[in-house]
């Protein structure tokens, strides 16, 4: 374990850094470095002698290769909005915080190719603000995007609401700079839409959570913008109703689903419950659609095509009730009504999250059979899910019962997981749709992805990081 | 070197595998076998004394097994339409054929999840078809589906005419069954958009030709079938004025765009010259585009788009003349004067070709140089590059001038590569963007994709694949 004394090995290994990136690139006092030790969620709370934020590649490829020479773990961390802890260093303060928050640039928008050149530590909003500067989309929005980072938004595989239609955060992924476990940088920012050169590594570093290198600059892919958006929030009488109605939506136009959103009648009275301003502007039910479309198309006939679906819908007892936005405002308080399930559920008592996905058709029997097992595990205890049907990933949350114990009931939270691993697990499912492994969920992985699976990439692991340098305690178990 | 003879550690293994695959999964006379020792193009001459054609995933993983105890190498083959000699076995005798023919089973169509789970040595053509019986569209086409194989499309990340729309074979890939060189079976068939556990495994094989291990079956995304199509060929003043259009059409609705092809006034003339029935529907020109819009909506007026943007390049003077398919004869006639192209510059004498992409917007720099730079090197020599504008991916061949002697002119087909190459390179682009490395050229890696990414594919194929069994001699110098 590192000292922070003079004339330690650590010590030598931070003169050695401090003179790669200078004062302003390595922060030492416990004040500084509090905030990069604890994830967002305050789930886990580490410890770390200190924390580095170089200003180039250059810079951060000399700090990887003095780590390595001294042994030193590091971990890679950019807005800190992990969900499983993933850029979290562990509690006996052995490692040290690698921060993008530096490296910020927008190095290049190009209308034509329709692609971003962007460096890691550049928050997604600002990469979202670039492209639409260029007339352009970049498809990627999800709840942090105004704190999360282009590099973890990579690592971590980021999806959000409309990976339904543009994919995860994978599928925009044209190149990407990588510093390797030895300080070595491959330079793979191509901008080709083909390339057949050799093995696909910009996708074995996406999703690998900072285990395997540290992703510094990527070239995304663009979409020009929409110029029609429509949304309508759908009552309907089942979870089947719902996922049928997206299908006639798939039917219609794949290509035009900006969102399909699920949520359930026990969510949507939390949030009228709690969310102050929150109204239900259709008849109630137990479960609702959100969908959104939207085109690039001028005079595209998106509204029409929406209501013919919904009428056809209607008359066919799908749908029970819906309502068009016919403003931004009215569009805004839809998706209100969505985006505050979380908060909402927070504020009604505890609860345990589950953010599974499994394929999209068995949506519905995950719903039954998971409200029948939660009842019989604890009875009262009120099933809550809601979430991107159209991938089949849906938040599979419980809250207490009204009359129960908060910790009695958040004692056995990891009963209510299996509850649901096992119902997952039948259904092909995965017990991580987008929030990925990190430092919390890598005791599961045996279970799910063990065998060959488990192997390959302990072996690839082993490969590009055999001294396991690279954010220690995540994903592998 | 393996001997047929009796009593050999190769007669010893064979036996072996007999046992597992019977008489009809093992072809070892020469006459059975020679078919699939040479390469498609006829380049590469190889030998093997045998070909083993396993029926089913637990019988290739045994003979995979097999062979990796007695050290003999092997290599997957599927239709053998590699344009890069990527799934022939070497000359010396000593790599046994492993053909996944027999595995060519539909596993599973759902419409409502829009996925195939097909084997791997079903052809492309008849996935489609499977496909479209259920209403549905697999969205790959190559002009060798007939005869590709499921298995080698994915281990070579098949291209094509429609990956403007929806990317190339690996963009179309949701989970895969691989035996590894060892003889596990990873079974990695999961059906679901969105799955956050540990490293993309799938992508890593997609694509690296047969070298890390055998894909054997395969989930793969749907869209439903478009109901509209519309074509038209457009003669353009200049490759910038092509692009100009793509964008243009890009702007309109780039999900609309089921194809944007480039030919030259070059390849055009070779066509009407030696192609019986082709005849130019429009005013002639130095440059052409051929544009294929489609969608699955009805009444979604696809053809009054076209006619709109065509109408405006027009008046702007981007497009000279254009003629828009009034029937599916005309349609078929219209792609025929783009699929003809190869034959075509076939039957006009000897012609070195070039698989090569660039970023969208520099093709037509890419174009423009290559000009100067042929006539340069060799003074009448003809540029005929045609291809996927709207990937940048231009198949930039050039034939030999008509006064000389084809076997002077191809001995000089090195420097015709290098000569494109170098400009490729400067344009940041690739050596091969959709035909792979294969055994033609990896030779080229080590300049092109040297330095920290080769060193990282090595390492991963050392972690796989430690003894170099799978397809040796394939991708990696």
């Amino acid at each position: 374990m590192p000292d922070t004394q003079p004339n330690t090995p650590l010590a030598a290994l931070l003169a050695d850094i401090r003179a790669i990136t200078g004062d302003r690139g390595l922060l030492t006092e416990a004040s500084d470095t509090a905030a990069y030790a604890e994830d967002w969620r305050k789930l886990y709370q580490g410890r770390t002698p200190a924390v580095i934020r170089p200003a180039s590649t250059a810079e951060l490829a000399a700090v990887v290769a003095a780590c390595a020479r001294a042994g030193v773990a590091l971990v890679p961390q950019g807005g800190n909005t992990s969900m499983v802890a993933g850029a979290t260093p562990s509690a006996d303060g052995s490692e040290l915080v690698l921060s993008l928050a530096r490296m910020n640039q927008i190095r290049l928008v190009d209308p034509v190719d329709l692609t971003l050149t962007v460096e890691a530590g550049c928050t997604l909003k600002a990469a979202q603000d670039a492209a639409a500067e260029a007339g352009c989309l970049l498809p990627l929005s999800i709840s942090s995007e105004g704190t999360a980072q282009i590099g973890g938004v990579l690592a971590t595989n980021a999806g959000g609401n409309n990976t339904v239609r543009y994919g995860n955060a994978r599928d925009l992924v044209l190149g990407l700079e990588v510093v390797l476990p030895d300080g070595q940088v491959w330079n793979g920012l191509r901008r080709l839409r083909k390339d057949n050169t050799g093995y696909c590594l910009r996708q074995l570093f996406v999703g690998s959570e900072g285990t395997l290198g540290v992703i510094t600059a990527a070239v995304l892919k663009l979409v020009p913008r929409p110029v029609e958006t429509v949304v309508a929030l759908c009552a309907v009488g089942s979870a089947q109703a719902a996922l049928d109605l997206f299908t006639r939506f798939n039917r219609h136009d794949p290509a035009a689903i900006q969102a399909f959103e699920y949520m359930s009648g026990a969510g949507m009275q939390f949030v009228l419950r709690h969310i102050p301003g929150a109204t239900l502007p259709c008849a109630a039910s137990g479960h609702y659609a959100l969908v959104e479309l939207a085109t690039p198309r001028a005079n595209a006939g998106l509204r029409e095509a929406l209501e013919d679906v919904l009428a056809t819908a209607m008359e066919d007892e799908l749908v029970i009730d819906a309502v068009i936005a016919e403003s931004e405002a009215q569009r805004a308080a839809l998706w209100k009504l969505r985006e505050e399930h979380a908060e909402a559920q927070k504020r009604e008592g505890a609860s345990v999250k589950n953010d599974v996905s499994v394929p999209v058709s068995r949506v519905p029997e995950l719903l039954a059979r998971a409200a029948v097992a939660g009842e019989a595990l604890i009875a009262g205890m009120r099933m809550v899910p809601f979430g991107h049907m159209g991938d089949g990933n849906i938040h599979l949350n419980f809250a207490q019962p009204p009359d129960m114990d908060a910790a009695v009931f958040l004692a056995q939270d990891h009963d209510i997981m299996d509850m649901v691993g096992a119902i997952v697990r039948d259904l092909d499912g995965s017990f991580s749709a987008e929030h990925g492994v990190g430092r919390l969920k890598p005791y599961m992985m045996p279970e799910w992805r063990g065998g060959a699976e488990l192997d390959t990439m302990r072996r690839i692991k082993q490969a590009l990081d055999p001294r396991g340098l690279m954010n220690p305690g995540k994903v592998l178990p």
